[in-house]
């Protein structure tokens, strides 16, 4: 039995609770919290995130005590602990005494104590620290009855994605002898002939500090893969100590709302299981599409497994500038989407709302108000009902039709300054492909551009500026075999030293666009451009067609008449173009003709606005598909065969009713309960 | 005699003058001002606030003979001296030899000199130079003719509120000591049991320097709470010298336009006198009321003790973008709303406007373009108009039908980061109540949240977020026992360390408003709420009454229907609570109905818009009434009875005319003289 | 023959080519690249900028071999070399091992490698080192067959202004001591009386680093001054190298696009001629004007003496938020207007497009896309245009008509902080004023105030802040001569030192414009104020006529009636005076009325708008007109007399006829080819 094997055994149904602070409160408080977590159908929390400082209050003392107290509580609550490796923030004695563990950011300030995650991934000093910590920790725990999984560090690089002090310095130096083994291969990846940066040896490189103009994007992003290396670094630390005293059990950390600091698809092969803190803002029309791509990326960085939904928050946050609540509904709407999309946990940041401190003002599942809220009151139902489906528990999403290309690499290539627009912004561009594809209820899976694209229907690429050899030529590959595809513009421009490919953009793609692009014509700030249909934003550029056909055209500004988006017949394939960015109503025209040229279907046919689908596949191959009604009406939805609403306890119906904020959990009438 | 009585018998009349600077100018100018200043009326002159240099030009050298022929010239012109201790500006040498009294900010950027306050308030040397220079100066001019009072250092904090360096950590750290005891107390005040930030002991404190997120938010109030002392204690520092040398003498500071940098009300329990810099911008549609409310702020410091109005532009400040000069009449009108409100004093900076250095753009008494200047003429013709009305120095201000609550402590608190809305400020809300009672002529006094609220008939609580046991009670005893109140919303949400009073918002008020509130509903930035009356801006909750009525509901949103305005009959008072900000219209209107049911009246009734009356009561009992017209047309103004205006010299009559920025001193007919 | 006309014999008609960067190619690239130089045109290119570590990779490594042949080549292909001495970009190697040599902004940051320009202008580490290479160059190619002049470091000052660290602090002091002899007059030129500044000794002086509030404006505008010359004392270390070993070769360095951060006048006199790097913005509707105006201002420099248009954009730049392309036509527009205002060059940054590095998105010569793209084909067609017409190489601009005052040393004045308004930009409020001009195709030369005024019909004088006494009397001796002049608000402040001139604004022209300026009254940020004829908007002031009159008057706000702007007969001539900025049309009235009454003329009489013209006089004294056509729409142009275009080979006609964006060369049909 692997280790997620008994995880699973050892929760039983979808994991459900939260973060569990139980050092801000006394002891009697914590008799209360174990009786209202089994009230509310809690069955897992994230404990010890932030007790450093609580069971190692001094250097030279370590103190368990009142932590086993809180152990072996729950256990006999019967409530699984997700146990955190403590190291996310270290107590104010360790930078006390070794001031060096501090971070610095590119400007020389250094980032002092007070908050958290003040630390120097390269730090030696706190790397000892934490391994020695965690040592302690795995060794006394590591066998506890209520040990269900293993927490390591905390949302890495949420705050402190890089340092640049000279300890770092050192590690990036050592970073890039491995990667490049000798001094000219460096300046030859980084292009040090411009501006004389060439370097006589690897000691003389150094962090992109700051500089007087534009610092080299090569040096750039070779420090963001370096950061993202880095952390990583720190957390395998952990991860190898764990493996090592207590092999049996799982671990994970958990990724931030998706953003450009790690290479999740690097980080996921490293954890057993991935999991995620998700916190879609109510006032966000955009809110629900948004979790949903950010779900779909975490569910496709492991191969389809299940995701742990590992925080999100039952109303409100705190570190907005205007931090609205959840609406009533929303919160189990969301937590339902969640599962829809292929979680196995809905947890939420936190248990008890925090009297004081920078995060008191985040809403919990006891809130300050106490039981009697709405808060509890919705917490307390959504784990009965999430008790009352165990068979979703470790249901596989069923492959998508459309696949989205993403990559980190690129990411971080894309955005770096002095680029013909820098107001490029890779999570905004993929959203607004993700977007008439969430609306029309496509489901997508994610896959790096270099990934297995086998039995997609249909392969978009947003703005895949950095693809070297290999992605490339899987890309052709995938058309030329008979796929679909649509990129945009922006794409193939360089390899993965950020050097451009010549022979005329996007070189690594015009064979199989059947074009060629002249020039660059970026718009300004706030102005759009007529198409023959529609308008574009953001970008326009001369093409030439090699053998695709025009589908829209710029009319207006001197590109007049010149093709806006081609179409290719390439192989067996064909391959679609896009060469602005076209408005919403556009983008889903388009991405509709080219779903319906590639046979892709949406998860169920003829859903209303506003209501989403999803399925997934439980263990004896029966499927469940979660209806999530996103919109302020109530609405009837047809079905295309009888089904049972296993929420509502229904019986067989050809259509379902889903109230405003609704879900409903539907299993297709033939399938057993 | 105490020391306020031998000023005023000094001074004679309301003091009149302005900031004086003589060592910008070679001796000849001298004689000239003296002359100028006999012709202006003025018989007081803030000498020496930036001299430092000018009598102590190197470390080991004092020179006062330029300084005593400068004070001799002034005794023998009859002009009075609030004699500056010099120590505002620190000379170069003193920096350049000592480089550790530079202050430092949160990120570590030192502040150098080449401007003004650049030194570390917590430097021993600092204090240590600056107390050998206040010696100095007392004891050669303590028995001076021309001495009037003392001028303590300069508008204390208005460019370094603190200062983050290790000096300063090492204050910090004693200061905490001290309020503390011990590091456990300290942990337990500051929550450190989150994010791990457990101290083991006070060495590992630091001030809240620039940190990976948001900070410690109980440390950073503690330290605005230090930064308030530890400046005091500069104050201090020299008031004791002052005190000792010459102990008949008043001392005062000068207090800068509204800010949350200092506890003034703290601070003005050690000044002989209240002092204060006013510099309302005449590009402001609300300059006047908003420095009204400075003012009354300023008279409710020292329980009404009249104030010091100790710099004014005559026209254009110099510091701000644009700076708009007063159109003619607006210097004397603005004048006189300071003395209606309570000052003894009608000071400027400065008297001769500076040809270089970085204030030689504010306007001055004698401008660069001479005495053959409107500005020189009005500052001439207020000069003689003042000195016509010597029965208007210290007259009291009656006590006011409406206090304000207003607490520095809260006012830090509010304005931490992580807030339901990060953009909530004090002053802006202030405001938003104080502009009706304005509005309706109403005169209101400002009170801290446990001072004596006996003899009003209304108080009003503007957000006061943060409230000890001693302060809620005080005001709950207040309603009790037959008072009005209105509070607004995100009041009594903590205890002086940033902790959340359990039990349901905002509970120690909970039983006095008959509520409770559910949850923050936050408003997104430039989106308002409909109200059952008028609209909300900023803030909506989710309130249940629990003996309260609803005065107003929402009617939009996810609220619709729920209660905003309330209003609660409690013991024999009634507590009324806005749940939002609303329109200013609104807030009028529930003002105007709160204030009816208290008794509260205008200060006169039946006012034309824009005009203000305020009344002073002269030390024989007669009230003398001061009238202002704001507007831009002239006026006639019924009086509810006859009246003499002694401005005009006109006799009894019913009625008064104002001209356009007109002013009046009325004094009631059966008054003597 | 002077170092001038060698080049000129040199390169034997306009300088065509751009910046060549060999060492970013292999040098089979570099066979290619000759070959295609001939091709397009080219007889000149700025070889080596950034070649320092290239040459010399270590410390004490120089290595010459492959720049050798590069140069070799370069000379067998008959292209000219201008060869830089290297130094802009400092190699890794040298700020690793002398970290010092990094500058360090006013807040303290310090400048990190990995960009340009990183050095210290103090630092004698660097200079030494930049003398030690430019040494070595000149005596490797000092008689170099492919030389043909020297480019000295690059684009001075165009990222790092100055730098604040200490070894920069003690040169400042020795600049001090230089420029003041003794502390006292430093103390009095500052003005330290003010804010207790005054210095004890040049030892306590420092750089203006950041401060508590408003540092020291003479303080601030000195180190200008200093920033400027340090900079240029850079320069001329390498000069005098050059000047010494290769005696004959002119040198120049390249300006950066019109800023505040040189006194060009200043430095133009230590060039052998002036070259300039122009990047209009192609989203900028007033590109074309603004360009004109810079070159204007180059040609100026040096009395009229034709400059080098040294880099240009084939297209799109790189390093603005968005890069706009020049469509098709505008790249040869737009060097054609470049020669009609005097340019003896058209160059281009850069021949080949960079593979990578931060400007491989700047457009060049030979683009990514290779040679059979517009970009090429227009590079080509100009070469191969400009080469027909050798006679405009050399030939001088005729002195024109209007000249416009521009003073680097007030430039620095007006936008110190604490002004009446502190959103007045000397560029903008320059710019207004010729804008008008411009579009009447009028001529201008640009003065300094104190230069040589005879000739000129008008002088205009746009917001001349500061103006010492000798400037003062050269514009008053002008008017009063019989000269026309136009001034603008807040001109004629203060001394160089910053200090007001007391007596009335504007004391030093008060005779001259026959008024005085009583107070200002700046208008708040998006708020006009009206005029009799037309609106003002950022500035309005209180003018007291003193035998002017008024041309217009405000006619709203508190200053309705009062005159706006006004004119004084002044000896013979007259004298304009603008109290306020009028919009452009009313700016354009006004300046035609002025303009006639002076009997300014246009270049060419009634041309189309969106048509401009300019004139070179050839060395035989016949004259060519530079037609350009800015607009999009073809157009024909009555001419006064019967021309021949020599661009389109047509002969003697009364009119021409222009294409949209079309340019035509007329020779008055009278003049031999």
């Amino acid at each position: 039995m692997n280790r997620m094997d008994r995880l699973y055994r050892r929760l039983g149904g979808i994991a459900y609770g939260g973060d569990y602070n139980p050092e801000q409160w006394p002891e009697e408080v914590h008799a209360e919290d174990v009786r209202l977590m089994r009230e509310a159908g809690v069955n897992l929390v994230s404990l010890g995130i932030f007790s450093w400082a609580f069971v190692q209050p001094e250097p030279d003392r370590m103190e368990f005590g009142r932590f086993d107290r809180i152990m072996d509580r729950l256990a006999d609550g019967g409530v699984g602990v997700c146990l955190a490796t403590m190291t996310a923030s270290p107590p104010p004695w360790l930078s006390a005494r070794h001031p060096e563990v501090l971070p610095e950011r590119a400007d020389g300030t250094r980032l002092w104590p007070g908050a958290r995650q003040h630390y120097c991934p390269s730090s030696p000093v706190y790397r000892e620290h934490a391994a020695r910590l965690v040592s302690a920790v795995a060794e006394r725990y590591g066998d506890h009855p209520a040990l269900a999984m293993w927490h390591i560090g905390n949302e890495y690089g949420c705050h402190v994605r890089a340092c640049y002090c000279d300890v770092s310095a050192g590690s990036f130096r050592e970073w890039l002898r491995e990667r490049y083994g000798d001094v000219e291969a460096l300046n030859d990846a980084w292009s040090t002939a411009f501006w004389s940066q060439r370097y006589a040896s690897f000691e003389e490189v150094l962090p992109p500090r700051t500089a007087p103009t534009f610092p080299n994007p090569a040096q750039q992003i070779d420090f963001a893969r370096f950061g993202s290396d880095e952390l990583l670094a720190c957390y395998l630390t952990e991860k190898r100590i764990l493996d090592r005293i207590a092999p049996e059990v799982p671990a994970t950390t958990n990724f931030v709302p998706l953003a450009k600091t790690l290479d999740l698809f690097e980080w996921a092969s490293h954890l057993d299981v991935v999991s995620y803190d998700s916190y879609p803002d109510p006032h966000d029309e955009h809110a629900a599409p948004r979790a949903a791509l950010s779900y779909d990326v975490m569910r496709s960085l492991r191969g389809g497994q299940p995701y742990l939904l590992m925080e999100q928050a039952p109303s409100a946050v705190n570190w907005r500038a205007r931090n609205a609540p959840k609406p009533p509904g929303v919160m189990r709407l969301w937590s339902w989407q969640a599962v829809a999309h292929g979680a196995d946990a809905v947890m939420f940041f936190q248990w008890r709302q925090s009297r004081g401190g920078a995060e008191k003002y985040h809403s919990a599942m006891v809130p300050h108000g106490g039981t009697d809220t709405r808060a509890f009151r919705e917490v307390r139902e959504l784990g009965q009902e999430l008790a009352s489906v165990p068979e979703l528990f470790g249901a596989r999403s069923p492959r998508a039709d459309v696949a989205v290309v993403l990559d980190w690499q690129s990411w971080w290539g894309l955005e770096q300054a002095a680029r013909p627009n820098a107001d490029l912004r890779l999570d905004d561009l993929v959203f607004a492909h993700y977007l008439p594809l969430y609306q029309e209820n496509v489901a997508c899976d994610i896959v790096r551009p270099g990934g297995d694209l086998s039995g997609y229907r249909l392969v978009v690429v947003p703005n895949l500026y950095m693809a070297g050899e290999e992605e490339a030529a899987n890309l052709e590959r995938y058309v030329e075999g008979g796929g679909t595809l649509l990129m945009s513009f922006f794409s193939g421009i360089v390899d993965p030293c950020d050097r451009v490919h010549l022979g005329g953009y996007p070189a690594p793609f015009r064979r199989m666009l059947g074009l060629r692009v002249e020039e660059f014509w970026p718009l300004d700030d706030g102005v759009g451009v007529e198409l023959s249909r529609g308008r574009g934003s953001l970008w326009s550029e001369e093409i030439t067609l090699e053998g695709a056909e025009a589908v829209a055209s710029f009319s207006g500004g001197e590109l007049t008449g010149l093709p806006a988006v081609t179409r290719h017949r390439f192989g067996l394939g064909a391959a679609w173009y896009l060469g602005t960015l076209p408005d919403p109503a556009t983008m889903r025209e388009l991405l509709r003709r080219a779903g319906e040229e590639a046979g892709v279907r949406p998860v169920l046919p003829g859903l209303p606005a506003g209501v989403q689908a999803r399925v997934r596949q439980a263990a004896d191959g029966t499927l469940r598909y979660v209806l999530l009604n996103h919109s302020a009406e109530a609405v009837t939805v047809p079905l295309p065969a009888p089904m049972c609403d296993d929420l509502a306890g229904a019986g067989p119906s050809d259509h379902v009713r889903l109230a405003s904020r609704g879900a409903a959990l539907l299993r297709p009438a033939a399938t057993p309960v």
